[in-house]
């Protein structure tokens, strides 16, 4: 499964994984994919440094990747506690009710909030790449809009290749002009944030509004068959962040959680605005619902509403309070059904992609078989 | 491009193509593909039957195949009228001061209303069925879940294959054990009645819970390299229903509807309920704004929402407002930006996916192509 860009990458497979486990992200990229580590939850430099390192030390020699979360647009001067400010209290109440009527429990002093949303924050993102900068990092990603110039700049001083999210071929355009590398086209059937276009109708719109810049396919996508569908698109190659949550080396501090996601069907997902302020899909539950309901205040823009939800969420997961428990997940949460290795994941990958190809070529009348 | 069931049904390609309009049913046939002639905007048979002769004459001795809407649930003794009454006065109201804010002119004395919902009720596409049995169709398709029994025996018993949409595998499963022939899973992207699961995630979950039952993939489906991403996904066929409305065998009847569906991006769809009762993708207008605005006093349930509208629409439609006018039509409405013919939409259909073809063999390594 060789395109140009897996070549230029010196991967044999041109399967990218986002995930935000260093375990997961060596794992992808010593199975012949390349590992890419999301980095909005390190709120320290220095966890950061220490989990790049031991990524460093644990790839195998093959190339990997880091997605930061940093917006384009500079908001000069504003701190976290600048922007927990203008959280209204009503929202404040409905968070503390709902948490109230599911028996959550407060966490106990000293306990850290695991789930933050700093990282979403420019000044946090910068302090990550000056982290990341000082590793052999091949990728970096950006998971909102295109990031700041100097930083694209920066990126290709050090042969780093830059990618971003698009949702629609206006924002990949918008990318390209900007000096990006690779558009990863993110449909709306996929995990975290997402448009509301289709990867079917977004891959190949995509691919020709910016090509021949390099198109990753994400959304949707978690057998080999899929990876043949999306290579067809014209996208050269996928990005695959979902189907790692599921993995043995996956470590989401919640059996609870694994149990959901191995549980749930396609349709149990929900795009909603609860966890960032921006429509994210995630695992639909009592928290998304009630955000959803008549009695919901309405989500906050971002990163209010990720600021406003931060505590609560870690309480939720802290607590494994089931009805709560929720994360970012594609609509691929359906395939989902058994705890594998990174390897055997791959390895199935691969596999799919070649009896897609044979099926393909039977069709095609270009081959022998029946 | 030969699937085992376009073997069966002897065409040449396996495109299924579903239209409202007998000249691009009897192109598509001649093509090489497969036509469908969609009866729910026939209320008296007469007309079906003419339309139905003129087809058979013209698909050049190729197969062809009638959509029907008929639910799998029978309400005993209900009439159009019984339904007129339970619309709500505020709702007629809406309607009326939708219309007249927009100054729509009422239709004239003896107009027809062309754009009628009353195919859907079982009554009417009893009587359709009956003119098309008498007919050499060679497919049955249902709209709107498995049709009941004692139609599909009387398929059966012609030799007609049936059809019936699924939007989730749920269904799919469920058209099976009712003894239905080929599933078409419909995806999130597609135009007209929709689930919220992807073509790209549906199609294998079908395929998976359905198989060696075939399954036509609809959603999304406008290239030959998007119909080669469908069948990679394990689809038998394709099932395109909106690249149609803009070749030039097709009579939308209104230049300014033609204008909007050539100018329309993927992202200028909506699926809403204001056109049925049920949410079906359409274009994104002011009309669909005014029922989702907190206004709007809430859709109501089909067949209600369908009666309650149909007066409108075809006012809507008589006079091109162009604001209000629309069309279901799926997310594939942004490559439809050329009136072409039936024959030059098939051609660069299987154009498109002999490159497709090509691409995939050279990234999996088979072809000695650079």
């Amino acid at each position: 499964m060789q395109t140009e860009l897996s070549k230029q990458l010196h991967v044999e497979h041109a399967l990218f994984g986002f995930t935000p486990f260093p375990a997961v992200a060596a794992a992808i990229s010593r199975a012949g994919g390349f590992g890419v580590l999301g980095a909005v939850r390190y709120t320290a430099p220095d966890e950061l440094e220490r989990d790049l390192d031991w990524l460093d030390a644990h790839a195998g020699g093959r190339p990997y990747g880091l997605d930061v979360v940093m917006p384009a647009r500079k908001v000069e001067g504003v701190t976290e506690a600048d922007v927990e400010a203008m959280i209204p209290e009503g929202h404040r109440r409905f968070v503390a009710e709902t948490l109230a009527k599911h028996g959550v429990p407060e966490l106990a002093e000293g306990d850290a909030v695991g789930w933050r949303i700093t990282g979403w924050m420019e000044e946090v993102a910068r302090r990550q790449l000056d982290v990341a900068f000082d590793r052999p990092i091949r990728l970096l990603a950006n998971a909102l809009g295109s990031p700041p110039p100097d930083i694209v700049a920066r990126a290709h001083e050090q042969g780093v290749l830059v990618a971003a999210l698009a949702g629609s071929a206006r924002h990949a355009v918008k990318h390209r002009d900007g000096g990006i590398d690779i558009v990863v086209a993110q449909g709306y059937e996929a995990g975290g944030h997402t448009g509301e276009i289709a990867s079917m109708v977004l891959t190949p719109e995509v691919v020709e509004a910016v090509g021949p810049l390099p198109v990753l396919a994400a959304g949707g996508i978690g057998s080999g068959e899929q990876v043949a569908a999306a290579l067809a698109l014209g996208a050269q190659g996928v990005w695959l962040g979902s189907l790692w949550l599921t993995t043995t080396e996956a470590d989401l501090h919640s059996p609870a959680l694994t149990r959901k996601l191995l549980a749930a069907g396609s349709g149990d997902t929900v795009r909603s605005r609860a966890l960032t302020g921006k429509p994210a899909r995630q695992l639909r539950t009592e928290w998304t619902d009630a955000w959803e309901g008549p009695e919901g205040p309405g989500t906050l823009p971002m990163p209010l509403q990720g600021l406003l939800v931060a505590d609560a969420i870690s309480r939720i997961q802290k607590y494994e309070v089931e009805p709560l428990l929720g994360t970012p997940v594609g609509q691929i949460v359906g395939r989902m059904n058994s705890e594998r290795s990174v390897q055997a994941v791959v390895d199935d990958l691969t596999r799919g992609f070649e009896r897609a190809v044979d099926r393909i070529n039977r069709i095609a009348g270009r081959s022998e078989q029946p």
